[in-house]
C-alpha cells in the first residue's frame, strides 16, 4: 500500500471519528432524527433544559431554526429582542408572556402580561421586548420554539426600564456558543 | 349626533364584525392563540386536518410559518419539492419519509424510505422531492410543520418518475388558496 493512500484513509479515519465525536459537527447526524437522542442541556441558565432540533450551527439550516424548552417553574427567558420572528408552541404547562409591544420610547416599560397554556400558540412582534417565564409552581413549561434567520442574534436588557440602546448583544447565543464559527461573527 | 359621526361609528362595527367574521384577516386576533380555536379544515384533501398556527397569508409572518397537521391512517402529502427551508416535528404516530435525495437527473426516482415516530424530528433538504405518509394501519400521525420564507410555493409530482420540469406549481398551496391575495401572486 503506497504512503499517499494509507495518508487518505487516516484522514477519512480521523474525519470519521472526529465528526462523530464532536458536539458541533453538521455531518455525521441521520437525516430522522430521535429527539431523546439530542443533546440537552441548561447552557448554564437555571431551570432550562434545550434541544436544538435543526439549527444551523449544528445542522446547517439556513432560513430557520427549531429548539424544545423545557422550563422549570419559576424559570424564564431573558428579557431581549431580536430582528428575527419568532413563533412559540407550548406543549404543555402554564406560564406568562411579557411583552413590550410598540415600544418607541428609549426603554421598553412595563410589559403586557398574556397567560400562555398548553395548545396555545404565539408569535412575537419583530423588535418588541419580551419575557417568557414559567409562572406555575409546579409544572415544567414545555415550548417548541421557531426563529428565523439564524443563528440568534438576541439583545439582552437586565430590567424593563434598561434603554434600548444599553441592551446588551449576546452572541453566540447560549446553545451556540460551543460551536460557533467566527465566519459566522463576521456575517453580522 | 351629527352624520360623520355616526357614518364613523358605522364603518368602526363594521370593520369590527367583519375582522370577527372573515377567516383571512390578518387581524383581530388575539395574540396568544389556543390552537383548538384555529380553523381546521382538510382542504380537500382527504385524511389531512391542517391548521395553520402562525401563518403568511393569515397572521402576516414574513419568513417563517408553523402548521400543525394531523394525517389518518394511509393518507399522505402529495410528492413534491420546494426551495424554501421545512422541519418536520413528529408529536405521534408512525409514518415514512419518502425522500429521493440530490436527484440531478430528469426525475426523482426510486426514493429512499425512512421511518418517521413521535418524537422524532427532520429537515427536508432544499429542492428534494419528498413525501410524508402514515403507514400505520390504526394510529394518526400529528407533526408540527415549520417552513421559511412563506406562502409556500410547491411543485407536485404525480409520481416519483415525473420530470422535475413537468412538476406542477401548486400555487397558492391548500390552505392559502381561500385567502391569498393576488399582490402576493405578483411576488412570485
Ligand atoms: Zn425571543
Ligand atoms: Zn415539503
Amino acid at each position: 500500500m503506497s504512503g499517499s493512500v494509507i495518508i487518505v484513509l487516516l484522514g477519512l479515519l480521523f474525519n470519521s471519528i472526529a465528526s462523530q465525536a464532536s458536539p458541533c459537527s453538521i455531518n455525521g447526524f441521520p437525516l430522522v432524527r430521535n429527539i431523546s437522542d439530542l443533546p440537552l442541556d441548561n447552557y448554564g441558565r437555571p431551570g432550562l433544559s434545550h434541544v436544538t432540533l435543526a439549527g444551523s450551527v449544528l445542522h446547517g439550516m439556513k432560513e430557520i431554526e427549531v429548539w424544545l424548552q423545557n422550563f422549570a417553574p419559576g424559570s424564564c427567558t431573558p428579557i431581549h429582542r431580536h430582528s428575527c420572528e419568532e413563533v412559540f408552541v407550548v406543549l404543555r404547562g402554564n406560564g406568562t408572556l411579557y411583552l413590550a409591544a410598540e415600544s418607541h420610547g428609549k426603554y421598553p416599560g412595563t410589559p403586557q402580561a398574556y397567560p400562555i397554556f398548553g395548545n396555545s400558540t404565539f408569535a412575537i412582534p419583530v423588535n418588541d421586548a419580551h419575557q417568557v417565564c414559567n409562572t406555575h409552581n409546579l409544572e415544567d413549561l414545555q415550548m417548541l420554539v421557531v426563529i428565523s434567520r439564524p443563528p440568534a442574534k438576541v439583545f439582552i436588557y437586565e430590567d424593563w426600564l434598561m434603554p434600548h440602546t444599553a441592551a446588551k448583544l449576546k452572541f453566540p447565543y447560549y446553545w451556540d456558543e460551543p460551536c460557533i464559527q467566527s465566519s459566522v461573527k463576521d456575517e453580522l
